[in-house]
């Protein structure tokens, strides 16, 4: 019986990552002069990385960490205009207007008539609630979490806020690693909606759970209500 | 009769803003073969104040600002090794130990025994996450809200969250803009603790409220407890 559904933020509710992608590949094309697209893409990830215990997660990071190996790749030589151009990629990346996935408002609304609903989002704080309001989808939310990290206890803590047992918890994201993993091992529901790309430092392998009933894939957000009624034993 | 004491941390529990004149200092120097030291100052800070609305508050947005501004004082020519320079003190700041104020330790040890404490404080949410767990006061607080604005509707959420009314929330910090201000319009108390230093920023007038009992300006957080105690009816 499912009481409580948590939903992910970036790639669930709003597309993401697909503006990483195309800064990915501008920046492949601003650094081509100093070197390949594939070593330039494996020193980015590193770096990235390496600076995730200094810089969390989100976009002010990601510039940084673009800057740095920016500057790597190119032995320091690499100008201050192309530094520039960087730099007004992640202020775009940051005023980008929030776009919802397709079917997401409908379902949102949907569910919110049955069930109590809780977002859970990781990383920029600034840029988060930015998102979140930008959405309008706020007021669907019981609560909101903007989290620095996905784990075991910060699921623990959300639930906690929202008052409820993990047997009743059911989160759903686009992240095996960070919606998936740490809510089954406490003994939550979690839902995989995969978006069309991950990545890397996301990439984990969905669990399969002893009772075989607490983990489920799904193409679309829109097949969430029937699969939640189905949970919670009532119609959508 | 206050029930709940809120403190702020940057520069109220641990030194922060002296890091950031540090870095000012440094910037200045790095910069010279620019910028005359006021104009560049100038500069760093309409840049910040650009920015805010993007970047929100905290350490990686300041170094993202001061990339910015060496840029454009430098008319472009600024080499990438200054802007490494710049990237690393920035790093330098997120890794920086945290190094409580004098008195801090055993005041909240002293609030605690006798008030439900909360710890309200802005800016990226990973680095003060960081914080609080390095600080060692983490267990003293019943709960912890970081926070990208310290306005009213913020400080609303927080009590809401603790379930105490204005009357009864008691806010302590070293930013009137911040600390004061908002927490005095809605009704409650609040304490001002100047810290040596003030972000440009961040300065505002002290408010006087009509009652003359809700706002009060200590020298030293040691002075809290019996202030508290006070304004509680209790024996520090």
């Amino acid at each position: 019986m499912v009481e409580v559904v948590a939903l992910d933020g970036d790639d669930t509710l709003w597309h993401s990552e697909s503006y990483f992608t195309l800064t990915h590949r501008r920046f492949a094309e601003l650094l081509a002069p100093h070197a390949e697209p594939d070593a330039l893409e494996q020193q980015l990830l590193d770096v990235e990385r390496r600076n995730l215990a200094l810089f969390g997660y989100g976009v002010k990071g990601f510039t940084l960490s673009m800057i740095e190996t920016a500057i790597a790749v190119s032995g320091g030589t690499v100008g201050a205009d192309d530094i520039a151009t960087i730099l007004a990629w992640g202020k775009e990346m940051l005023a980008h207007p929030v776009d919802l996935l397709d079917g997401v408002a409908e379902t949102v609304e949907a569910l919110a008539r049955s069930h109590r609903l809780v977002l859970v989002t990781k990383g920029d704080l600034f840029h988060q609630e930015s998102k979140v309001a930008r959405s309008g989808l706020a007021d669907r939310f019981e609560h909101v979490a903007i989290v620095a990290e996905k784990d075991g206890a910060t699921y623990r803590r959300v639930m906690a806020t929202v008052g409820v047992p993990p047997e009743r918890f059911l989160m759903v994201g686009n992240s095996v690693r960070s919606d998936v993993v740490p809510v089954i091992d406490l003994g939550g529901h979690a839902v995989h909606i995969p978006y069309h790309t991950t990545w890397e430092l996301e990439r984990a392998v969905l669990p399969v759970t002893d009772d075989g009933d607490r983990v489920w894939e799904l193409e679309d957000i829109r097949q969430l209500p029937a699969l939640v009624a189905e949970l919670s034993g009532t119609r959508p």
